[in-house]
């Protein structure tokens, strides 16, 4: 990993980033945050990475201090210091530092913070597939603005690693939402079905990317919310995100999945996916 | 402000506590806190504050790198430290530093940190009351952790100021919970009646207080959910919470509460509150 930061608006060594302890990302995780991805040292689908980021820092009521061309400009800057081929740039926006009270500061500055690591692509398990449980999605109600309020996703996840799994897949009250760190989609006799975008989502860049493709292949698709039966009964289920592409469930609370092995409409868009990728 | 920290197991100033960019406090608000209250150098209802906080650390599967005793040391020195007669203790407490990636770390050492604050009793807003909106309660449904995941209620905070409020009711579809940083409770006819104290909402210290107070003064109390419509009939309205003690509500979304003045029952409530009070 390249440990070349975007702090206090310079590039610095993870050492020198030194965040206060009245930061309000510390005591409130009250800041936004993006997981941009780049592959042959270029950015992919900035674009909706840099909506999505305005979307949040709205809901937050964070002015972001900067443009989007400044934004863009920095993060191509730490894709070319981390000397990474495929990789990701994680970014942090905080309200700022300020003594602890809730209401938003008087004149605290947001603290920003971005860096660049490899990040290769999952092709194995891509290949293979990964194993899923169920879990109660208990997040707050807009789970469409990408916050620093991510407790119950790691509580979600680090349940599905003890129950031998990769991944959550949550419901709430039964209606299957999304997984802790990613999208899910399920097909079911030729129909890929996903949980519109709506706040009890993220709406992932890759999850659109992946309804355009199957739109563009006539693949029928539906938004439309499912429930646990109709999950435990789907042909094929994956999940997307921009760091899991486009990944085959292939086992959901022990049991196979459809023949338990990765099945065609994964496959056709996955291979969609790849040739959207720079090369 | 007295500017002492207990972090890295030594007592300092708040210059030397420097927070890793990777902390998972910063990047997920992946951690435990409490309000210690303190009057006349004395800490109260510190038992009740200890076990809320383990509670808390076993919902978030956090090991708590002290003893009760060996927190409590390190709570009455700060306490001291601070000179402060009326006070609050904030500790907080994150699952460490490590490389970002939602599951448990392996080897990551807790990260504490401490201070004491003068804070007055808040001998005005018990005089004279407050004035609360009603607020859409988005939460998370553990609301009975006490986690540094606050954006929401920052958000409702912020939203109760900006409708030239001072605090935020919150409500699921209608049912009322509790405030954005304190317990309600609403009089009807004589009873006292607040949320029930599960998932919904903190278990917070003073509720429990002035419920104890209530019953041992033989005023009826009910523990149970109860709606916007019946919020707005109430006879009295009050909020609790460690730093804001028992502080009546006056208005409510610009309508007067009963008289508009403190009702009876919450003076009563704050008098015997008042007697339990180190002097």
């Amino acid at each position: 990993m390249s440990n070349v930061y975007w702090y206090g608006n310079r590039y610095v060594s993870q050492e020198e980033v030194l965040i206060s302890p009245e930061d309000r990302g510390y005591y409130f995780g009250d800041g936004a945050y993006e997981v941009f991805r780049f592959y042959s040292g270029r950015l992919y689908e900035t674009d909706a990475h840099l909506k999505r980021l305005w979307h949040t820092a709205a809901g937050l009521r964070l002015t972001l201090p900067f443009t989007e061309a400044e934004l863009t400009s920095r993060l191509e800057e730490l894709v070319r210091r981390s000397g990474a081929a495929d990789g990701n740039v994680y970014l942090q926006i905080t309200r700022g530092a300020a003594p602890r009270a809730h209401p938003f500061p008087k004149g605290a500055e947001p603290v920003v913070m971005a860096y660049a690591s490899s990040v290769d692509r999952p092709l194995a398990a891509m290949e293979t597939g990964i194993r899923a449980v169920a879990v109660e999605d208990i997040r707050w109600l807009r789970c469409d603005y990408k916050t620093l309020n991510l407790l119950p996703n790691v509580m979600a996840k680090q349940e599905a690693l003890d129950r031998g799994a990769d991944e959550a897949v949550l419901h709430r009250d039964g209606t299957v939402t999304e997984c802790s760190a990613s999208n899910l989609m399920i097909v079911k006799d030729g129909t890929v079905r996903t949980h519109p975008a709506n706040r009890f989502i993220l709406h992932g860049v890759t999850r659109a990317v992946v309804l355009r493709l199957a739109r563009a292949a006539e693949i029928p698709v539906l938004e439309q919310p499912f429930t646990l039966d109709e999950l435990a009964s789907a042909d094929e289920i994956f999940i997307t995100g921009t760091t899991v592409e486009v990944t085959p469930v292939v086992a959901l609370n022990g049991q196979a999945v459809g023949s338990g092995k990765p099945g065609p409409v994964t496959r056709r868009l996955q291979q969609q996916f790849a040739a959207t990728l720079p090369s």
